[in-house]
């Protein structure tokens, strides 16, 4: 079927890629001409304003936005509600939060437009492995659109369908989900996301474990040399940590063991922060997913002034002077 | 090859008919002779105590002990020592602690037994799959075992090894590693657990707050009915946080979505506790990991003297009573 | 000067009486007539509607609001605000949300009414020894209402001010502070509660694993049994932990050592949730008050969902049973 | 009375001298022979070797040895164990490990020595303040040496005991308390510093919190600027969270209100990770202490190898580039 696009960085390019190679026919449109012009050379309709690409399209229109979060998509979503007629239907795949999808469909109804927003995990592997989809809004718009989600979603491949799952949605098993009203999409992206640091953070203190094990600040007769790298490759096969994660880390490692390529200031992109509000707002304990968020914060920081304060109040009652760096690694008694 | 066997439960009896199947040659022995004779059934030749299960191996003898951690291994390994010969090794396929590693090596090596310690993942699926397996000791004799541990790998199967690992170990990618001297092995697999532990409270948060979005006490406008059995199919296909333990979560949830089979008394197995010591002994922040462990030691206990000592604290302060059960979940403004 | 206070339960009553005692006039409104009365039999001007309560005093008046959190406040606060002529200040006393108070003071400030929030520390013992004030507004009516913050404020009583300290603001060393603009003095409490609950956690855990020491599970010569009650009192005297929290503590565990009329069901009251969100939106770490909040939460569900999904986790990899109540205490190696 | 002291640095020294102040009869010792002129000067009788020490102390002797934790206290308390009689005392004041001190007082008894293990609070004030002591040992050594107990400690002062001692031992009223047999002493002292940690780390953040809340990072709007020094004064008074670390906190900030003095690599002396141990060895929740001391941990190192990997894992699944320093405060909706 026909949509249009906004947005073509690495996302949303890729989506009208996997879209138009599976038969869909795209319109589409980003700020940046050049980028526009490159998927019209991959076969797509270019257009060069927002009102040129519904003005592309029949209707009932469909438009995918796809736009880092935050001010860019809510411009872009309200001015498509300005131009787009009854029973068309915009989709916000980016990661908005969840609320403001409550709230931008039921502007957007007032006119007769639907509001979908669907959460999109697959990152760059997802032209190729396809993405996983979470679906907020009207079911009846969601079952219009179903060969667009159907094409996107990875498809059931070779992961089998748990047993038990008889009379369930088929269409889960294909890796796409109608999860509930608008903003329910977003709602279990943004937890996806949350959880997902929390996944990393867990390999990455694993791991720093095992790199300190040979650390020469130890005794050397408590040391232990072991090779991250093949650590990561070995847990691949047969573990009880095996992940789609795991695997990247490997690759990572394999690249790179000591990862000198990295500093380590690692950004965090809002759903892990309100996967902690939404949790604080419910009173469920989420001690994980919130340290995990921390450790990015901190990351990012070089000494915060909590730090800084332990010092000062350690001198004051103790006349202690600061700690030289990376030091006392084998204080403890063996 | 040929190889004793000493414990038949659960593991080490699927690990005894894996090495049967592909043509090993397996002695064997549990104290419950009902399982010797499971075993025996199936093609093992039974022996009915240590010195009987020594004596039918042929030297250079290997036994592979596979017991629940602690004293009975270590009973098993010490009598083991006292019936081997020079140049026969006795294998620890149970998760020992590996200070306890590097001691009985250094013990048994006064005899000329070479001790192996071999971290072993895969649970009740191993069989099936294979058991990934992470071993410390000497390398000539991990050399001479080599039969034993590539049957008991999972092999290389549909793993794809990482790009840029040409030139490293082959053996990584077939699941089988060898990690370093005694004791490694099973850091090693010390860490895999402590990680394990990380992995599954994040999703275990993460599901808790898709599930509490529904909760009654939420304001009914603020609330989403997510199907959490569906969301875990779904993200089992083309998402970030797809893995193994995903895929067990999925079929937990399908079978039983409410979880009412569970009481929620979550077990420790020592390797997260020692992981966290582990990590304090290196002076690794391990925020996640320890936050893991402390999860499974608070679901065992109904209600610790710290939270009792937090209500009597707000009672002096603020002559405050206690919360009513689950309350306050909607307190939070909008 | 006068004053009319709203709200005379066990905070607003007590700070009606601690005016009163200091000499100012105070005029007083309570839903509940009969406290209401009670303040008048105490020498207050009874009032029976807010309306009555703002003729009983002279323009410009100042009207200290003391009302349990939420929706309560605001519509007092809205209701005062229709009443209050130019130049008139509304005081709220109580916890409210610090971005409510920057809205609130816009609203009333269009009507030429000045809105003070004050965080206020203390709890039942403020009579006596005096509140802590945290004051947001404006700086004219905080000198204006100067006798009325010093009257509640501690004093300086037998706290020596920092050495340092010549230059800065004496009010702060009487117990008030002018924290900033409309919003910054609940900014500042609800900081203040944040790191109450951190304090009370650090203690609670402490004394826990003091008290855990005797724990039967633990094996009889790593066991000590130590009188909690005591060391409570021990630590007052010259030990770095010692504080107001821990005076309390001790008054707690010497009436009732073993906390027994305690189930431990722990209540937060929103300043701990929003600590949290600040934190977030401010990208700093907050891994303790983090947990402490957490811990909190927990508290309240006897087994939360997520420790169901481990032990059906662990069910499907491994098989295993769920624990037993309490148990494995004494399973790490000594 | 008479007693020696071995170890006269700034602990030690205080200790002596706050002894001598009160009349009792100090032999003293430090490998430095300019400490124990110093403290000859004072009053003390000088000795250079232990030996020395021994044989200027009438039987039974009491020997309060103060070093530095670890292989120093040892080796001294095995010297002093070969040189002392039947009946005579060493006192471990430092900050050993419980488990050493059950070890010791085994080992020292098989002699006739009595071993008491005292962990003692107050750092650079207690020369002043007096010292919080807690005392580990034979109860009779303990009632012998009082009249040492009872200088060093702070005495009741004007810290009232709380209501219901009536009938508890007295000396916790002074500041001293005999907590059980050996290695009691320093464990109740291992807790009190993991407590403190806690405590600390609660503070740091509040104040942290404060801090960026004027971040120039946050829009205009969204911040306040609020004092820090004057907010750590204004607590001291009648607030919940008033406490000695409080007192040393507004101390600092009055001193250098953006604590520049300080690059915030904060030392953590043994204790905080023996707390964390003992609660793993308990199945003690104690996510609070656990995540003060990773604080530490982390604020040694400037990026963690976790950091990296994390880095490292988004780059492999989302091409994302590493995060500029402290940026992305405000990303968080409003």
């Amino acid at each position: 079927m026909q949509i249009g696009v906004v947005g073509l960085g690495r996302m949303g390019g890729n989506i009208a890629r996997r879209l138009m190679d599976d038969g869909h026919a795209v319109a589409a449109h980003d700020v940046n001409a050049e980028a526009t012009a490159a998927l019209a050379a991959d076969g797509a309709t270019p257009a060069d304003s927002l009102a040129a690409l519904v003005a592309a399209l029949a209707a009932p229109r469909a438009v995918w936005v796809m736009l880092p979060e935050g001010d860019i998509t809510a411009r872009a979503v309200a001015e498509l509600g300005g131009l787009l007629s009854p029973g068309d239907v915009v989709i916000d795949g980016g990661n908005s939060f969840y609320k403001d999808d409550v709230r931008r469909a039921k502007e957007l109804s007032g006119r007769g437009v639907v509001y979908l927003d669907v959460g999109t995990s697959g990152g760059v592997w997802g032209r190729e492995r396809g993405y996983c989809l979470m679906i907020g809004g009207e079911e009846e718009a969601v079952r219009r659109l179903d060969p667009i989600f159907a094409t996107l979603a990875p498809g059931r491949g070779e992961v089998a369908p748990s047993p038990g799952r008889e009379g369930r949605d088929p269409r889960v098993e294909q890796g796409y989900m109608h999860c509930g009203p608008a903003g329910a999409g977003h709602f279990v992206k943004m937890v996806h996301n949350g959880i997902e640091y929390g996944l990393m953070q867990a390999y990455a203190e694993g791991f720093d474990i095992l790199r300190g094990k040979g650390s020469e600040e130890l005794p050397e007769d408590r040391r232990f040399h072991i090779d991250v790298a093949d650590v990561a490759e070995l847990w691949r096969r047969g573990s009880v940590v095996s992940s789609w994660l795991l695997d990247l880390t490997a690759s990572a490692l394999a690249a790179d063991p000591r990862l000198e390529g990295f500093e380590g200031r690692v950004a965090d992109s809002g759903e892990g922060r309100w996967t902690i509000e939404a949790a604080i707002e419910q009173a469920t304990p989420a001690d994980v997913l919130a340290a995990a968020l921390f450790a990015r914060f901190r990351s990012r920081v070089d000494h915060p002034f909590s730090d800084r304060l332990l010092s000062a109040m350690r001198f004051q009652f103790g006349g202690h002077k600061e700690a030289p760096s990376g030091g006392e690694v084998s204080k403890s008694r063996t």
